[in-house]
Formats: C-alpha cells, sequence, structure tokens
C-alpha cells in the first residue's frame, strides 16, 4: 500500500485525491460518489456559489493564535467541518464507514453515519468519537427499529434526511445500470475486471450489503434495497417529525432544508439544529446552491445551530459558509474521495488539509477565531462597486 | 426495429433521444428539426433560461400522492405536456403526423397538428385523443377551407400561430438547400444517400407533400409550399382575428405571444387563452427567451390559461414553466426527437420521461399537485442574496 | 471571376463573407481589416452588447408593407444602414473605395470616404451617389486643402473623426509589420506571396497609395503616410471646430462620441449630428460598447440625428441599434468583408443581406416602420424578471 | 544576448514578455512568479476586474501635451507606475533586485526593494533612484535591524507589508517542491538541466541568497528561509504598528489593505500612504479583486495617496485604477517577466511599454493629466443601462 501512502503526501488539494480516488475506484463506483442529479446543475451551483463569494481581510490584526474549535449543541468540534452521511461507503473501502468514522474521531469532528451504510451502526459506534446517526423518511416501523438500535448503540445524534421522499435521478448511475443489486452489462464487467485492486479489497469482505437493513432482509442485496426503497415514506410530514421528536431524547436535526419557513417551522416543533442542503446536488436538480439559500435559513434559525453541506473542497470555504451563517459544515465527497485513495489514512489526510486550510486562512483574513466569523467579512459582490 | 427498441430503453433524456434522431435522419433534416433562426440567439436563450431558475423545495410535506394532471378549458390533461405544432412531421417517421398523435392520445395530453403537417387533419383526427389544429396567418380563403375542414373533422381548439407573418431565416436550412421544393446539391444527396434505412422507409410512403394542402394544390409540392409562403398574410391583424373568431366556435389560442399588452388584446377580442412563444428560436432571432416574456405575459392574461413553448427538455423546465405563471406546456422538438427514434414508442417514450421527471420533481419539491405551483417555489436568484 | 460570384451566392451571412475575405486577402490585410486594439476588449463589447439585448416582438399588426427608408437632415438614406469610413480599401480590392461607393450608390445609402482612402476625393465623388467625407484631426493647413477640394467636388456631409488625436495601439498590424510603409518580414513576404491572385489584382493598380495626401507627398508611400501621421492634431479642440464649422456650409458630423456632456456640446457649436462610435473597437481598447453608450447619447443630441457604427454584422443588430435611439448605423467590416471577397458585387451583397434582414424582422417585430422603432421594442433584461 | 535584444524589441505587450520569461526560466521557477495562491480565484479575479471597467472617453479636448507625471509625498514619480516588491528576484536574473531597481531609477519611478531579496538593501541602494524598502511583519528583533540598516542605507520609503501574518499557500510551488531549501525531485532537477542557459547565468553568482538575512544567517540558506519564516509574527498588530512608526522618521507605507476601516485607522496611526494589493493574489485565495476594493480605500484614505497592485498589465489597466482612486500602482509580475526575459534591458521594456501606453490611452481618453483622473472617466457598468 506504500504507493496510496506516497501519493497521499502528494495530494495538495481535493483535486488531487478526486484523481487518486478515480484511479483507484471502477468508474461505476466513481461516478456514484462524484455525480450529482440530471444534468448536475445545482451540483456546479454549489461550487459557482463558493467561488464567487469573496473575503474582505484585516490587515495588522493579532492572529498568532488561532481557534477554530466550535462548541455546537453539547459536543466540541476541533474543526468546524464534519463528515456527511455517505450511502455505501464501503464500496470505497473495505468496511469503510468504520475507516471514516476513525478518522472523524481521531480528528475530533464527528462522523454523521448513513441508514445505508455497509457497516452496522452498532459497529461504527465502536469504532469510537461519538458519531452521530442518519436516518431517512422511511415507514414508521423500520425507522422505529433503526432509532432503537441507535439509542441503545449509544448515538446522541440523530439526523433526519428530509429531501430524499423519492430518489434523486442520478442519470450516471443509471447509464452504468449502478444499482442494488446491480444490472450487469459487458462495459461494467469490464469495468470492474480493470480494477483488481478494489476487486481483490472488496471481494474479501464480500459483496457490501446495506448492512443497518441486513438483519430484516435477511441478508439478501436485493431485498434490502427493495426495502429501502420501499419503505421510503413520501408521505412522512411535520406530523410524523413530531412522532420521532418524542422518541428520540437527544439532538435531532434536519438536513435539507432550504427554505426559510421550514426553518422557523423546525424550530417551533423542537428540532435542535438543522442542516442546509441540497443533497450535494444529488436529489433536486434545480435546486439553489445550499450557500445561497443559507443566509435566510440561517436567520430564521435565530440561536439554533446551522450546519451547510455541499461543495466545500477548501478551508476557504469553510470559512464562507461560517461567514455566511453556518456554524460549521458537512463535508461528503472530499472525505470520501480520501477513503477511496487510501482509507482511513486518506479521511485523515482530507480533514487534516481542510483543518491547515482553516487556520491559514483564518490567519489571513485576520480572524483569531472561527466563532466570530460573520457578514462583515464578505466582500460586498462586484457589481455593487459602482 | 428491434435494435431502435433497445436504444430507446437506454435513452434517459433529451439529449439520448437527440443522439439518435441525429443518427437516423439525415443532416439536412436534423438540422432542420434542430436548428433555429440566424445565429440562434434565442434558441440558446431559452435554454439559458431554464438553466437560471432554481426551484426551492419545501421539506416534510406529505406526497405521497402527487398530481400532474390538470384542466385547460375544456379538457383535462393527464399531464400538463402537450406536443406542439411541428412541421414536416412526416420527414421524421413515415406518417409521422399520425404516430405523434396517437401516443400523445394515449398519454392523455394535447396534439396540436401543424397546418404544414404530411397527414391530413383528416386523417389526424381519425388517430383519436382530441387533437388541436394549428393554423397560420394565411389568406382568408385558404383560411377558411382549412377551418371549415377542421370542424368538420372534430377539432374542437384552434391555435392562430402570430409569429409567421413571414418566414424565419433558418441558415442551417439555407445552407442544405432544404426547401420545399429541395434544392438538391452534391452534398444533401450524399447526405441522403448515406441513410438508406430512413430513405426506404420514406420512399415507402412516396414523398412527403404538405397534405393539408395537397388537393389545392394538386398533389404537386412545389405547389404546395408555394401555396403556402404565397398566401402567408403578413397583413393578418387584430381585425383578422375577430373575423376567425366568428368562424371558430370551439377554444382559440394565440401562440406567439410575449408582451403583455397583446395579452391583454387578445382578451379583450375573445380568445381563449394564449400560448407564450418565440416559436422555439425559429423565427425572429433576438426575441427573449420564453420563459423570461412568461410572467408579465400571464399576469396580463387573468385567468385565461396561459402555456409556454420554447426550450422544454426535462421535467424541471415544465415545472419551473409552471411556477412561473403557465398551466401547461407544449414541447416540440422532444417529442419529435422521439419519433425520429422510433417512431409512437419514441413519442411515447418522450412523453413518458417528462412524466416521470415531473412526478419525481414533485415529490422532491414537497409539492402534491402542479396546480399549486407559483412564484413561491421559485428562488431569488444568486444576485439577490447579498 | 466566377468562382467568387458562386460563393458570393452562398454567402449566408457576414461570417460568410468574412471567411470569404479571410481567403482572399493575406493574412495582415486581413487582421489590418478584422482587428481591433490591444486586446479588443472593445472590439468584443461591441458583439457582446448586441448579443445581450432582446427584442420585443408584437402580435398581429398588419405589416403586409414595411419600410426601412430614413430620412436624415436633406438626405433619403433607402436603408438605414450607411458605409463607414475605412481607410486603405484599396487594399482590399482595386479602387476599392470607388467600387463600394457605386454599391452604396445604387443601394440608395450613403458611403462615408476616409480621409486615408486610397482613391482620390474627386473619383469616388465621379462615382455618384451623394458620398460622404471623413476628416481626421489634423492640422489646419492640411484640413483646410481637403475641405476646400471636398466642397469642390461635390460632398455634402462632412464627419470629423474625433477618436483618432493619435493612432490606436493595434497589435496584429505591429505584429505583421503593416504599416505605411511596410516594414518587410520574411513571414509577410510569404504572406504575400501565398496570395497571387490578390497581388496581381494589387500589383495592376500599383501600390495603393493615400490618394488624397499624395500630391502633397508628391506620391511617395512614406511620405504620405508620415504625413498623415505627423498632422495629426492632438491640439485639435472645440475651438478648432468652430473653426471647422465656420469653413464648411453643409451638414458636419462628429463621429467617436461616447459622453452625452459632449452630445450637447457638440449640439451647442452647431454640429448637425453625430456618430455614437469607438472606431470598431481599434482606437481606445476599454471604451465601451457604442451600443452601450447609445442611448444617453442619443437623448442628449435632442432632435439632431444620432448614427451608430460598431458590432453591427446583422439586420437584427440595425434594428436594436434603432430601438435604442439610433436614426441609422454605419458598418465598415462587414461591407469591407464583401469588397475583398468580390469587389462591388460584394458590397452589393453585404448591404442587400442586411436589407432583406431588416425587413424580415421587422415583420417578425410586428413594426411597419423604422421610423417607429423605440425603447418599447426592447425587452428588458432577464435580471429584471424576479 | 542578442537574441533576446532582439526578441525583446519585437515584444508589444505583457503576453509577450511573459512568454520570454517562460522560455527561459525552469518551469518551477517560472510558475513561482506566474501563480498564486490555491485555485488562484483572486489572481483571475484581477485581471477579470480590469477587463470589466469600462473608460468614458471625451472628444476634442486638447491633449497635445499630457503629462503622466505624478507627486505623491516627497518624489516625483515621471509615471505613476512603480515595481512592487518580489522576492527571489535574484532567480530571474543575475543579481535581478539591482538590474530592476536600476531600469526603474532611469525610468524615474520608485523601486520597492523586498526584505526577501537576493541583493542586499545596501547593494539596491547604490544602484540610485531612491528606493523603496519592504519589510514583513517580522519580529521586533529582525525588523529592528533591517530598519536600522534601511536608515543607514538611504531608504526614504518603508513599505510594511500587512497580508503575510503566515505565508499564502501556493500549490504550483508545493508541486515543484519549490521552496529554500529547495526539494529536489526528478522532474525538478529535469527542469534545471534543460535550462543551462539560466543555470550558467545563476551558478556564477553562486546560490541566490536572502542577502538582506544572510548576515544573520551565516550565509545558510536553509537556515536564511528558516529564520525569515520562524520570525514572521503572526501577532503584528496596531500596536506593533505604533512602535514602528516612532522608529522610522521617514514615509511609511501600509501594503495590504483592503478593507476601508483599516485605511481609517493606518490614517490615524500617522502611517503616510497605502497600498491596495492582495498580493498579486498569491496569499489569500478568495480575497477581492484589488481595483474592487480601491474605492471604498481611497475615500476612506481621505488625502493620504492610495496606490494599487494586482493585475496590472497595460497603461489601460493603470488608467482605470487611477480613474478609481489610486493616485499610482505598483506592477510587479510585468517587471519581472521583463526581468526574466533580458536583466536590466527587459524592466526598462516592460516600464516603456507600460508608460507608452498610458501617454496613448490619456490623449485617446481626452485627459491631459493623470493628475486629473477620476470616475467620471469611467463607464456606467453595462446592466446599467436599461
Amino acid at each position: 500500500m506504500s504507493t496510496a501512502v506516497r501519493a497521499l503526501a502528494r495530494a495538495l488539494n481535493a483535486g488531487d485525491l478526486r484523481h487518486l480516488a478515480r484511479r483507484r475506484l471502477p468508474r461505476m463506483v466513481f461516478d456514484y460518489l462524484d455525480g450529482g442529479a440530471e444534468e448536475e446543475l445545482t451540483l456546479r451551483a454549489n461550487r459557482r456559489a463558493f467561488e464567487s463569494v469573496f473575503l474582505l481581510p484585516r490587515a495588522l490584526r493579532d492572529v498568532g493564535e488561532r481557534s477554530q474549535s466550535v462548541r455546537i449543541l453539547d459536543q466540541t468540534w476541533s474543526s468546524p467541518v464534519g463528515i456527511a452521511p455517505i450511502g455505501l461507503a464501503g464500496l470505497f473501502w473495505p468496511d469503510g464507514d468504520v475507516a471514516a468514522a476513525r478518522a472523524a474521531a481521531r480528528a475530533g469532528v464527528p462522523y454523521v453515519l448513513s441508514t445505508a451504510s455497509c457497516s452496522t451502526l452498532e459497529a461504527v459506534a465502536r469504532a469510537g468519537g461519538n458519531p452521530w446517526f442518519q436516518l431517512y423518511v422511511i415507514e414508521r416501523g423500520l425507522a422505529d427499529s433503526l432509532v432503537e438500535r441507535a439509542l441503545a448503540a449509544g448515538y446522541r445524534h440523530l439526523v433526519l434526511t428530509t429531501d430524499v421522499p423519492v430518489s434523486g435521478r442520478r442519470e450516471r448511475d443509471l447509464r452504468h445500470g449502478f444499482s442494488l443489486p446491480m444490472r450487469w452489462r459487458a462495459r461494467t464487467l469490464w469495468d470492474v475486471a480493470t480494477h483488481p485492486r478494489w476487486l481483490m479489497q472488496v471481494a474479501r469482505y464480500g459483496v457490501p450489503q446495506l448492512a443497518n437493513l441486513a438483519s430484516a432482509a435477511a441478508g439478501n442485496a436485493q431485498a434490502q434495497a427493495a426495502l429501502l426503497q420501499r419503505r421510503m415514506d413520501a408521505g412522512f410530514d411535520w406530523e410524523a417529525l413530531r412522532r420521532l421528536r418524542r422518541r428520540w431524547p437527544h439532538a435531532l436535526w434536519l438536513k435539507g432544508i432550504l427554505h426559510a419557513d421550514d426553518a422557523r417551522r423546525a424550530c417551533a416543533e423542537g428540532v435542535d439544529g438543522m442542516i442546509v442542503s441540497n443533497h450535494g446536488g444529488r436529489q433536486l436538480d434545480g435546486a439553489p446552491a445550499s450557500l445561497e439559500a443559507l443566509p435566510a435559513v440561517a436567520q430564521a434559525a435565530g440561536d439554533r445551530p446551522v450546519l451547510l453541506d455541499g461543495g466545500i473542497r477548501r478551508g476557504g470555504d469553510v470559512v464562507k459558509a461560517l461567514a455566511s451563517g453556518a456554524r460549521g459544515v458537512l463535508m461528503g465527497r472530499l472525505p470520501m474521495y480520501g477513503l477511496a485513495a487510501a482509507g482511513e489514512a486518506g479521511v485523515a489526510a482530507a480533514l487534516d488539509l481542510v483543518r491547515q486550510d482553516i487556520d491559514r486562512v483564518l490567519a489571513l483574513l485576520g480572524c483569531d477565531d472561527v466563532g466570530s466569523l460573520g457578514t462583515p467579512w464578505l466582500a460586498a459582490p462586484p457589481a455593487s462597486r459602482l
């Protein structure tokens, strides 16, 4: 594995990690990770938003000591950057969820485990570090059982993903026949066959399963997927949330909030925090960039913490998000590129790059604490100069 | 034809259908379908407009049941997407108008038959499904005869196309010598010769004619085209419309309205509805994107239904149009790509893709009925965030 | 020359004419015609401005008869499109100024002869059609002599070019060593040698000279250029204009006005009309697009006629300029592409393309007379829709 | 060296000089000069800002005499364009700092010597022309010793660079292993080996050192770099500035000011002038274009002179900066391209190109003195026209 380690050491940014992931993964797996819904309008909008916001630095402030740790509800994050829930991480690396959770734990930031993980939530809890658990809007029975298990395993943060009442249309996946179960085609067989190292690693652990659902579906992958799909509950509404709120005694987050009215309603329903997200451009193609939606949501949320995901590739992006109203951010693709490149070490490298970025950007900005970031640190957009 | 069926089954979006059409059609026929006027500024503006509008989804609404049927005047559309009038559809597929009308009828949406169709309006009426008939601003005698026949054949919706007082300048066509009659060149002969399957299919049915005009022109193609061109009436004005209104007892639509004042005048003249359109960028190059012109027209039209055409490639585009004030949309190129790819099945596939899109977009938007779409579902444009 | 005629007959637009010119002319001559100053920011801005303005058509207006003739001061133009002054037209075609002037005369539109023409102003006057004469801001003696000659030759419109107090920096020309006299390089010799047809045509007439200055400079090309350059008078100011105004009893135009205050001053000084121009992007790189500068100038000019040049490639552009406040436009590159392609016939073809365009655009716009064009025909820019 | 001279004579603009530099320098050295931080967003924003601002020329003003000399504090600049501090100029040309300082002295404009220069400040002072000295925010001891030496050597302008509390992340450099000391890689060895002329010139003078620090670090390059890095003082604040202000009796400038509040504070602290800069896009990637930040800073600075650097490539850019509020500008990359291309002659050529540009732009603008430039010379941006 030493070439991977050497390559990792030379990876300077998200682009490099993405490149390593692309080389190691079969194209269909890479595209599953990399792609977005339909025409990927929202995927691109996420990046364009960050590239359109400029930061206004201050001079001659004492930034000899910089702090990027944040306290959010009951937790202290060493850096305002957690890992977003990503399904099927076991396809990127054997026991990928556990590897990523360990890296997050060591870095002192939260790992949000996806319902559609390949490791059980219990296994991930044992990896340490107080991970969070993500839940889809699924029917009551399945939800209850997962919530019970999460409670029993010691999870203290539950993230309800609100933006998947139905699946987004990811055409890259459809083109590859990438689904559970796989629709094998000559092209995809060749794709896998030409990535023998990946194949051996994955095969050693057996075909990745949606582990949290495996018992219910008796270990049958096809049945698991069908289960998850069939039990998605497009009728899950605020009433259903209220019931969940009553069953979950700890921190409850809503993920996928883009509208200020939903933020207000969430507060009224006793939600603890929310995550401004368009699911990384993987659900509603045509949803606005999460950074664009953030200010209105953050204002509506009052003192409840608001996180953001979607499009974060650099520490500078994190700082822009915080200056726009977020208390922290979640990253999906970036740590997963690292995971695919080199396992736990790759995730750690991704987190470390961002942490160093933030530290440097704070210094260059003349800001000694992420807690003091806000709109005064944003430059007016170019159009306003005349 | 089984390869066409298989290819169709793998077509995921408008781009795939367009690709199939491009492969099957001689280049000059494809360009006739695909191109726009002059520099194609308006053609591109139509698409750019849709890509610039973002949708703002709502969370946790019960979208277990979604409805996309709409009632417009006396008809119920199963989906807010009809087929726009396209001339010479017989060049895309034998008896293309009938094939497309059948697909629309099966899908439960209107088919608008062009005056310049290759099948007679009577033949299309027999295909079922209550098609609409489109009329150019032509001189009184020819118009009267067509209106009489449409009435007799059972048409109940008449669409007067207002944006063709003269022909647009489609330079792709001029370059190919594509006209009625054809101006054959070595290059175009080669073009046709290298598409033998298309040639055989078309030849079996004889040279496509402007069937609605064939009797008047004694079956001579050159005479038909001359007839249509010569009888275009650039002097057709609101007074002429009033006369048409008196002669047509059923629903009367104006197609090609972009100005709010024209919408108001249309209402005053007793028009039943109107279609915001720049003729798919095929007439006045430099006309605004139809989506840009829509809001002002929709407001001016009051409670009369307003449709839109121009640039629709996805269900998300339909939703954006409806949120911007349209009651339904018409699609031209997309179903015609399908027709050229695989006949009736291709049209059905195009309609089905869009229907599925709309259903999914509604769910992801948190909206259970297209009837409740409106500006609150649109995100403010990026520039307004600061 | 029959291939040129055939090629001309197939030229559909400005791009085709430009392509023909590019094939026939040595690269250095083509670049002299085609290029702009420095980074060509203004050259590109001119085109971008036209592509950003949209026209809002009206429906069902009687446009059976369209008029594009305009009356400007004492002249009636058959179409609102004259030919802008272009130096060294003799390099594009033998006796190019005369050929172009003849084409303009036949078309019934003005030809503005450049001071830096290769034919004498007397010869061009004999070509008929009431051409205009353009004058640089040159020292009194040279100006007086040219004005005298212009008067004697029957010119009735004098255009003072205000935007050449010094020469613009055209880096394409500098790179080719293209200047009077030429700085020959191996590359440019090769360039000329590989265009034998052009060389023979031009050689037959001898080396083109700045004919209006030839007598003063005793026929020596180097001396002519030096003369023109040396006598450019960067000190030519409003006072000098007043003197010119007194000496010229007929219509006096200022060309190169971009600022509203200059328009007001021009009116106060008794100028008869003005031409909004950035010299086709050939002088101050960084000057605004002429279409952008037009509205303020037109307003300031009150009832004095305002023309525009810079970036016109289509009839639609002419209509946009007129709707933005111009009474007519001048075109430089487009007729010169035609001239280089096929002499007088090429200029006629260029004028004819634009005339046909304007007629069609008027019809499609629902406007029967260019005289009634104005801002109500412009669509609000996209950004204003929400 | 005659080929260099000939190439220089043909260099028409910044792009040509850059091209010459690129050919002569090893890629890693060129990239050090050419590149910016991280994704180079700010590097590109600097250029885009200049390309988005348009100048509004005036007609018929007497511009027979143009003046571009400016008086700034106690100095008269022959042209409003000095040379910005650039570290390691000795890598571009042997004794590069001295060569550049000489060119500036001959041109009558200031040269700002970097702390990280390869020649001692004493040697550069001997080159004549009243150069300025630039100081990093470094710890007191090192700063004091440099300030003492600068005073003793006769410097009368001290520029404190405020935007390097820590180093920017220049990924091109990291990729090459370009640092002090070098991290040699096969690729970079090859890079150097394939530029033998550069290698011989540099080797003749020995390995370039950070000369101002060489004595403190006993001539050891590694120690010098470590020294500079270790002694960067991210805690350098306004209090530290006050101390510096007391120790430096002559003109004191702050470089790196982008916020109006910092400009006000700087005035209150007795600073003599300031330089709006984002360090040429080499420090905080995401900082606004310096031209965008300029107007607010210039207004806040009242009557204290404000300079700008970042993105200047042409005389027109200088004029835009002056019209936006700057009293003068500094250029970094452009004269360094010249230095790398041909030493002192190259720097002179760069300065001369810009000087000629400014003179021509003034004439074309109708402005006879850079001192009268201001916002009335700027065109409103395109968006405002409707």
